[in-house]
């Protein structure tokens, strides 16, 4: 289908000039006139400009370029030649074959002016059209490389946990439910069981990025029914701060990496600087959090013993005036409000060694030590309420040696959102699942 | 919990001589003597002896180890001293204190002479005392590395397509059916779709590492209703050639980095050498194979238009005594047993531009070029009696200018199965789902 000359990126034109190339992409715009045809195609690296002068009768490049349509597939194959007026680089192509590979029709059911989800049901022409679409994509990669660079370097080993399980084991209430074979299955709410299965086998570092599916009717702009979790569980760890300390590193090795390959694109895109965040972040312990914002007005009835999205915003921005820095680990939420299998405070059985991290005050990471001591995790989880049969596979994991561990499990889409300045999660992943959206 | 000197590895225990450090594992055996007292403590790193001598009434390291039961979770604190009568690396640790972290039960419940079934259900065990157990999700871990890093290196932007889909769309007969809120979603039996509306979205390239799902009721040792595909789709190809080039090189990039960093440790648990192939693989047509295989007595009837697996076993070793290659292509399936979105020969439309790797006679990967053209697919499904309706979604990716394209899905618990001689695509999963297995 496509011949001759091997296909030539946009950006690397430069390196051409004078040679005949291929060129592959999308009609950008098109302005035909009298004598002249000008183009512009792009592809994903950048945009070119194509001048055709019309031959007239019998010319195929002529008829092939006034047959375009805006966003069709199209290879143009032609000679680079430097041009000091053409705005694009200075360069254009002058065109010796035009194939229409896909035409596009007209006119496109989205543009870049349509409402959200409009564009989501077009997400596909979304995506392609709006440049801050594809650089989230190309930073969602790097970001990803800089993560599993550190993690690969710190002994993880990259676990595939089943998504399908026996039992709705972690609570119940928000877990989709599907016949298999002659009985039911459930799917994974997080990796958590899993991860801690591979701790108790031996795996010393656990490292998982995948789906994970919440049935929580919620319909906010950070919220999802499927979305992709970035998990860690670290076996033999001294208390709950290896976990901070491995997840804060983690955070900043990557973000660099993003800042270095991307950060002139995500502002001039985003209008965003991507600050490189240091090390340690600061910590807050939650009652510290709570007696802080009390003072500034916030829970007037004093009868919180969570953040709500309100008082994560305002601690975000008293840590940001007091420590100038953009991400605050809250710590030791009390016991009534976190799992049955998160460790307790030896000194305060009423407050958990867990973790949430904030990033500019939106909830980005929950993590924990984990109880890995059998007796205790009864207790706890009799008396969370919660039955041990359905937890049966679970609990064996801890009668036979299993190690002292914690981990965390961040939410890829919402680390996106906050570093891009996005408006929603929904921007933040490429085909969004909600309550009202299963499609495209 | 655990205080004192920083953690050591075992296999690093030979650059601390004469110094006191801590090691963190599981009593692999104990050797309980009159006088003496002898632990073999396992990480998973190595082994190494721990000695000591009793101190009699009041020696709380002489009562820890003999409170100690195999499979223990403890921590050593003692001086690391040379010794080249002790067979583990002549080394051994001579404990000053003995933390129990977690007391295993006695007795275990599994071994490892323990029956396949029995070892999945108690996984986390039989992964942990079994060092083959323990090696494959280090290689698991290398090979992706080495996957990504072609990727990558290829241009490869990493998507996370959704499990969660609003219409059976691929075939229906296979896919696991769940109730989601008011209405019902299915869950994806690969990316396929969702890839090429990566591609249709202008991402040039598009690497996926996810779970899938197959409602199949299958209970060969090749099969899993769960497993963990590795998807490529790569848009603006010549044809399914590219596509074939790209997994070549791929693999043998990721085989070459698996040899380096755990060949030897693959040869001495497996007994396998890990061969890395060379470039370009064999290619054989379908035709052709099928013709070679009756040549031999295959298929006496004439009747069959794929490759059985005794087929495929046959063909592997024909190929390997001709070419010395363990790699075979085979392409061009015939139109009736591929779907309906392959792209077909422009030479003979009963051929698909498609292929099926086999690696030692296993399928390992299925790949094609895939039909952009919207007319075309619209006819190719109707052909296959597929109503549009549930394909709109998919159908309108080709109606606005969407690039050629191909790609390819490989099982990676397959791919692990064969690298590593195993029996079962049970073994090379940490944790098995088939049709009477959801559990742990």
């Amino acid at each position: 289908m496509i011949h001759a000359n091997e296909r030539v990126h946009v950006s690397d034109l430069r390196q051409h000039v004078g040679r005949t190339v291929s060129v592959c992409g999308w009609v950008n715009t098109l302005r035909l006139q009298r004598k002249m045809q000008f183009l512009v195609v792009r592809d994903h690296t950048a945009m070119t400009q194509v001048t055709h002068r019309r031959g007239g009768d019998g010319d195929p490049v002529e008829a092939a370029l006034e047959s375009l349509s805006t966003e069709s597939a199209v290879r143009i194959t032609g000679r680079v030649v430097d041009n000091p007026v053409v705005k694009l680089g200075g360069l254009e192509i002058v065109p010796e074959r035009v194939e229409v590979l896909n035409r596009a029709e007209a006119p496109l059911p989205t543009d870049e002016r349509s409402g959200l989800e409009h564009r989501m049901d077009w997400r596909f022409l979304d995506v392609r059209i709006r440049p801050a679409a594809r650089l989230l994509f190309a930073v969602q990669t790097t970001f990803e490389q800089g993560m599993r660079a550190y993690a690969y370097e710190q002994g993880c080993t990259e676990m595939h946990t089943p998504k399908l399980m026996g039992t709705a084991s972690e609570s119940g209430a928000e877990v989709f439910k599907l016949g298999y074979f002659n009985t039911s299955a459930y799917l994974a709410q997080s990796p958590q069981f899993f991860k801690q299965m591979a701790i108790a086998a031996g795996v010393d570092r656990v490292f998982e990025i995948g789906p994970v599916f919440r049935a929580e009717p919620s319909f906010t702009s950070r919220h999802a029914t499927e979305f992709t979790g970035v998990d860690v569980e670290l076996a033999w760890i001294s208390d709950v701060e290896d976990v901070m300390r491995f997840e804060e590193r983690m955070l900043a090795h990557a973000i660099a990496l993003v800042a270095e390959r991307h950060g002139d694109a995500i502002e001039e895109t985003f209008g965003a600087e991507l600050a490189v965040p240091e090390t340690p972040f600061p910590r807050v312990t939650m009652a510290e959090a709570q007696s802080m914002l009390r003072a500034d007005g916030w829970d007037p009835e004093g009868a919180k013993e969570d953040l709500d999205p309100e008082g994560e915003r305002a601690l975000a921005a008293r840590m940001l005036k007091e420590t100038g820095h953009e991400f605050v680990f809250v710590t030791h939420y009390p016991t009534g409000i976190r799992p049955f299998y998160h460790m307790r405070s030896a000194d305060d059985p009423g407050l958990t060694l867990s973790f949430d991290l904030l990033w500019k005050g939106l909830e980005i990471t929950t993590g924990a030590q984990r109880e890995h001591r059998y007796d205790r995790l009864i207790e706890q989880a009799a008396e969370k309420g919660m039955g041990t049969d359905p937890l049966e596979d679970y609990l064996n994991c801890f009668r036979y040696g299993c190690p002292p561990h914690g981990g965390l499990g961040m939410g890829l889409a919402r680390v996106l959102m906050v570093m891009l300045g996005l408006d929603s999660i929904r921007e933040a992943t490429f085909l969004f699942r909600g309550p009202n959206r299963l499609t495209p």
